[in-house]
């Protein structure tokens, strides 16, 4: 079905571009990898102010030099694909406009630029490029196991966000007198979340001892309830596991199982196919 | 067994009210579900002292607007349900109610009215309303594996419970003299939750040597059993995505449940569908 | 081999004390339970300065009252028990003289007294005179996997104690000369552990940019391997829970797996045993 | 293929350095561990200032005490081994080799000596010497359990990398101005980690509504996506763990790893033993 168009240099284009199997389309991969390296440090580095204020015209210059590079290639890609509407909606057709809008956005919203971090996700081409297909497979298994667990995972943080709410609105009753941390419900449900998840800043905590003790009883909570999201996607990848052992039928008994080493059927004996 | 009554106006109100199928229903409903979130989010952006205080007669007069609309809805549903008794002692029912209670408890208890943030509870409806069947699948797994291990969890939080008032003791004797943070042993308590559930606030931390030692203990003990929750719940999802993973159904009896090596259906006895 | 003394004295106060069967035997239980509560909330009451300041008399007092009493329960059941020494070098029969030791030991070492609250261990027994079977077997059940994970565990642990004497003396030599809170290898190394255990107290941060470098790897180290005592114990806890619902084999073809609910054999259809 | 040799001092040293069977090398490996420990403590205990300034000398004399019986004992092994490159570039081999460096390297660049706690590795040949064979048997199983999840663990972390590098830049647009501590985005990607991992310091904390609420988002992310690793690691562990439970060798071919529920030996086909 592939609209396979003969314009050479478009083929030639395409090679280098999409694929890496000719050395020219090993090289421009790896060159645009390190120049999406490159131009992620230059963002990060450029907001350190101290580094910035001593060459503010040499950031001004890489960034801009990096998104035109990037804009050029983004329109050879549409120009040579097979398919242009197919590549621009693809995950990584969009991630490449996201890359390179920031720049522009500049233009019209200032600080924005830093967004052209999000090019960092152009990275996740490395794993094609350098054939690990095994780190493909192990990605997909992880993705796999959080697709099947997404319905779960959706319920538990629905429960998780009624919960805070009202343990927040609680704890503002309780503290929000003697504590000017707790100076609204907002700031106690962030609260609520920090104490939950286990991450606990200490930006905000309780004075009074009735909210220490309610406060305790929210750690434990999220200290018990941390198993369930644990539990559901541990048995989605014990799932996924317990596949990738046992593809195989026994010709002979039809039945499964069979670990990955097995040369005979445990069953019933009998060879298994190779 | 049901006690139909064939009042017409009754019966019309229950099928807005109660089901979702017809239009009004489904209106009625949506209606509703704004409603609770606006009245939700009236209540967070009231606690907000900045805000409040620029229009303190439009907060009340919305909640109170609120309260009137969720009270006549209340009636409305004790009238119109089939029956009111078994309504009333749901859990809908009983969050229904107390959805209204706190406002008018705020006429007898200042600062009390916060409380219905409870009507959040309310928004549960949302996966009946809009047909999620799955997702409330999903959540009757969540709800069945911790059932099932709810007494693993009993007995794993009262060793917890043990463990801190101990630690909390032993805590207060070693820093108590040096350090005002641990001035109690309640304080040291909470403490030693903070520690063991791995929030670590970090408004009250041990000085002495020997107190950080012990710490150190308190927070490897911590970081090694939260392995245990864990490890019961995860247990009790994977046996539930066993079952899962083998819907079939035996032709004989009907009944599902079986696990996928099954020849023979476990209830009847009857050969199943290959 | 039981050698049984017939002092009917001696063979009531046992079924009082040891059994709860009769009404004497729960009412003392229960008594028991609650003077336990009140002596270990009496000891944390009585540490918080501002109440004790104003009754240290009744504190001094009822601490002696409930050592007293304890001393007394504790040589009865010497004399009732059938196996003194048995009893003596049990596990309660450990915690019941511990318990009583501390107010002792108050008169030679000052402060020592709080250890008294050990006797919460005691409220264990609870799951005995309640009849909670179910609890107990639970208990069990995590017993047995943490037994049957201890090796691993171990050699897991001794792994994490080598990971942070060598990152906290890295850290020392890092952040040393610019950052007084890491002033020696030991405070280095209870910071490793706050982070590793991602308690995160605080009290000791990195300053340095290459510090900050290094504790964030730190973070995602312990991120990642909190992920092996736990699979670990879930390992234990899942081989736990398949006992558990396949512990009968069938009569006919002698296979195992039968979850609790079979009637039939799923491998050959025969009829399970009840 | 072993060239050895029968120099017979050389074959009596080998026994002692580095078997534990008689008692001469038994005496040997006790005091070469007593020796390490002795060494860590004391780097440990000289980094403490008030303590390394009363007796400067002694640990400038005690840990080239060390050093130089290290040395010795490392050129006695190079001398005495079978194939001594072997030895070298060994996992111990070269912990031996690093733990008598930083002593030497001190003398180039100062500071660095506190690196000889590398030697506290050199402790885990406890484990060989006190024959403790299931610990070893214990640590296989989980090096083998990381190692099979090493590439979805590798993906997991790429993942992570990406997104606390768009987190970060992201909380630096949103907090930047108003909030000194996130002055840059290595410093905000900083705290990004320190969130999502749950450490949770708090010497970074967001101060605005948005970042606050943003903060909450990665919060209950990094609490969900502790179940990817942990969800990983426990399908190996218990993959491991169903294969340690079937411990039975086939009669013919003597393999082992057959799972519980074999007929047949899965490597010949040779029926195994009830």
């Amino acid at each position: 079905m592939s609209n396979r168009k003969n314009g050479s240099v478009r083929e030639k284009l395409h090679e280098i571009i999409f694929e890496s199997d000719t050395p020219a389309g090993k090289i421009f991969d790896i060159a645009l990898l390190l120049l999406i390296v490159a131009s992620v440090l230059t963002v990060m580095v450029e907001s350190i102010e101290a580094i910035h204020s001593r060459a503010p015209r040499f950031f001004l210059i890489a960034e801009w030099g990096f998104t035109v590079i990037f804009t050029i290639e983004y329109f050879l890609r549409l120009y040579c694909v097979y398919r242009p509407m197919k590549y621009a909606r693809s995950f990584f057709g969009m991630v490449d406009l996201l890359s390179i809008l920031p720049t522009y956005l500049e233009l019209l919203i200032q600080g924005t630029h830093y967004l052209m971090v999000i090019r960092a996700l152009r990275l996740l081409r490395i794993f094609r490029i350098f054939k690990m297909g095994h780190f493909l497979t192990a990605g997909n298994t992880i993705v796999r196991a959080l697709k099947a667990s997404r319905r779960k995972i959706t319920v538990f943080l629905s429960a998780i966000l009624l919960i805070v709410i009202i343990i927040g609105s609680v704890m503002y009753m309780v503290e929000g007198g003697q504590n000017e941390s707790f100076s609204n419900i907002p700031r106690s449900i962030y609260w609520a979340i920090v104490t939950l998840t286990t991450v606990g800043y200490g930006d905000i905590t309780p004075v009074t001892g009735i909210g220490q003790f309610l406060s305790a009883l929210v750690m434990i909570l999220g200290y018990a309830i941390i198993a369930v999201p644990t539990g559901i996607v541990s048995a989605e990848f014990i799932s996924e596991r317990n596949m990738e052992s046992s593809n195989q039928a026994c010709r002979f008994c039809s039945r499964e199982g069979h670990t990955s080493d097995a040369v005979y059927c445990k069953f019933c004996g009998e060879k298994l196919n190779e």
